[in-house]
């Protein structure tokens, strides 16, 4: 990285930073590599459930698996990509090993043989044929705790829920989460340097789509992510979801999105909002919550055809190069008011082709 | 392999093949890549044990546990080992995965999604840095039988004992066993057409050391191996062990295990057999046993200092160098009658060094 500083931006590939966990991170690193070949992946690494949560409670490791999507999603799949099939695959049957994903328990071995874990997705992410970074937030697990309301008779009263797999999955409402390191309640976590640095010295920083609370939000509550987030010369740009999550985000509109992050980050100031047009039921509101965050607001179709669930990598590629490419909003400059959606629409460009 | 065969043998390396699996394997494995580049180890795949045998049952394929340390102990070390270190790693902690070797759960995932157990080695073997092959004996896991003696009151009632672990350490006397593919009882298993193909075009066949019942004589059960054992015009050396196994050899004579190959391999004449000087007793007694399979025998210190258990690679394989540079028996030419273990010691070679 050091020497690419020494030449001027326009000869060096964009760098950009993504920051996340689970699917909605993959959705963004298979956008970005199609733009920039110098993307860095920041990973949530507070997950409790699944493969990862078993491996973290068995052997107190960084939860693996949203470290291994990452992977999956930047490896460059040379050769016929037989390590990322295998890092991918599930061993089946009903037995002790039935649903670890085996890149997971590569990766928790390597961390249990090498300690460091940026070390460790730098092994792995080399075996994978990785172009870019992989980065855990932090590094040691992080716990999850949310103020819940909707749980009990009183509709007012907060209840504390704790636990990724709990917090996103909660029938009530989540007003506000905290985390921190496993063990050590009450103690802000300590941000992995190599995440920070990223962050600093990136061109673009996205936040989201993916699990709002639960894989989003935590990388605005760790201090010195939080600080680096807001500080960074890098554009700033939010990819909103296309569904609401059932449980966290049941019945959140795309503007409630932006309005958690304000709630929790007030500094934060925002470059772009990227949304697809079709989950967007009132774009007015959104572009003024987008406004709020000094933010223009890009609606686009960048949905799957026929898995309205998933973004569309080429679709949300192009989408996020017009955000890119649109003038830069200074301080209270924000968008014009006209929905980006019409922009394609009256071109003939067709972002989903 | 193909192109070497156009050469000369003498511009080529020494093609050796060694027979076995587990601890004893790699003994000779770390011996043989001493001498040539070109080994190929073929590997029992009986395993019913362990992490091996956890993996076997829960997911119905190879057992890789013995597949591992073979080639763990080709592995060039190049770089820093890492991918070695990480396969040897095994899982601690009291859950799911403890006891677990990283490296069996990599072959295992491999086996799922490549299928070809070939294939799969050829790629571990790749990322290790293998220097040399590895292949298992047949392509489907088997199951080991023995007819044990000495279990009931009546010392002359044979019972029937299944599965490695259960012979290996059975207090009982094993008479004779047989092998055959997992859920195919009564049908002879079939080679690895690879590992028929190694022994028929090496110029050094090695069989030996390991449990004798269960990793050594396995070999000679399967019909197209034991025909290729019998007929390659290799060099065949049988490497004795350094101390009966508890169980399944307890009380067996060094000559005694040279019987017993004998009785189930009739038609196999061996031209060298290598022990320790230490573990033979009665030298005269081993001289006859290896006379009868057409060998001359070879006695050395090749015990490793401090460990009498486990073989010195170094020892080894200056044994083996000598066991090989010797006149070829012809069939009924035998040794000479004095042990060799008085050539270097005449000469004032140190072969422990």
């Amino acid at each position: 990285m050091t020497e690419t500083k020494e030449r001027p931006a326009g000869e060096r590939p964009l760098r950009a930073v993504a920051l996340g966990g689970g699917h909605g991170l993959q959705a963004t690193l298979g956008a970005l590599r199609r733009i920039t070949s110098d993307v860095t992946a920041v990973v949530t690494v507070a997950d409790d459930g699944g493969s990862s949560g078993r491996l973290r409670r068995e052997l107190g490791l960084l939860p693996p698996g949203d470290l291994r999507k990452a992977l999956a999603a930047l490896a460059d799949g040379a050769g016929d990509g037989l390590w990322t099939r295998l890092f991918e695959h599930r061993f089946g049957g009903t037995g002790a090993l039935a649903g670890h994903a085996i890149g997971n328990l590569v990766l928790a071995g390597l961390l249990e043989v090498l300690g460091d874990p940026v070390a460790v997705l730098a092994e792995a992410a080399r075996l994978l044929g990785v172009r870019g970074r992989v980065l855990p937030m932090c590094l040691e697990p992080l716990d999850i705790e949310a103020d819940v309301v909707g749980l009990d008779e009183d509709p007012s009263a907060v209840r504390r829920i704790r636990g990724q797999v709990a917090v996103a999955t909660t029938p009530g409402r989540v007003k506000r989460i905290r985390v921190h390191t496993t063990g050590w309640p009450g103690e802000p976590p300590t941000a992995c340097p190599e995440a920070v640095r990223a962050v600093l010295d990136a061109d673009v920083v996205l936040l989201g789509p993916g699990s709002w609370f639960t894989s989003v939000l935590p990388h605005l509550l760790v201090p010195e992510l939080h600080e680096a987030i807001v500080k960074t010369s890098a554009r700033r740009v939010v990819v909103l979801n296309l569904v609401p999550q059932p449980g966290e985000t049941a019945g959140f509109s795309p503007e409630r999105h932006l309005d958690v992050l304000c709630e929790h980050a007030p500094h934060l100031r925002v470059e772009a909002v990227v949304a697809d047009v079709d989950s967007v039921p009132t774009p007015d509101r959104l572009r003024r919550a987008a406004e709020a965050l000094g933010a223009r607001a890009h609606l686009a179709r960048i949905a799957a055809r026929g898995a309205p669930e998933r973004h569309d990598p080429d679709a949300l590629a192009d989408c996020l190069r017009r955000a890119l490419g649109a003038p830069r909003g200074r301080d209270g400059e924000v968008g014009t008011g006209t929905p980006t959606s019409t922009e394609w629409e009256g071109g003939g460009e067709q972002p989903w082709r």
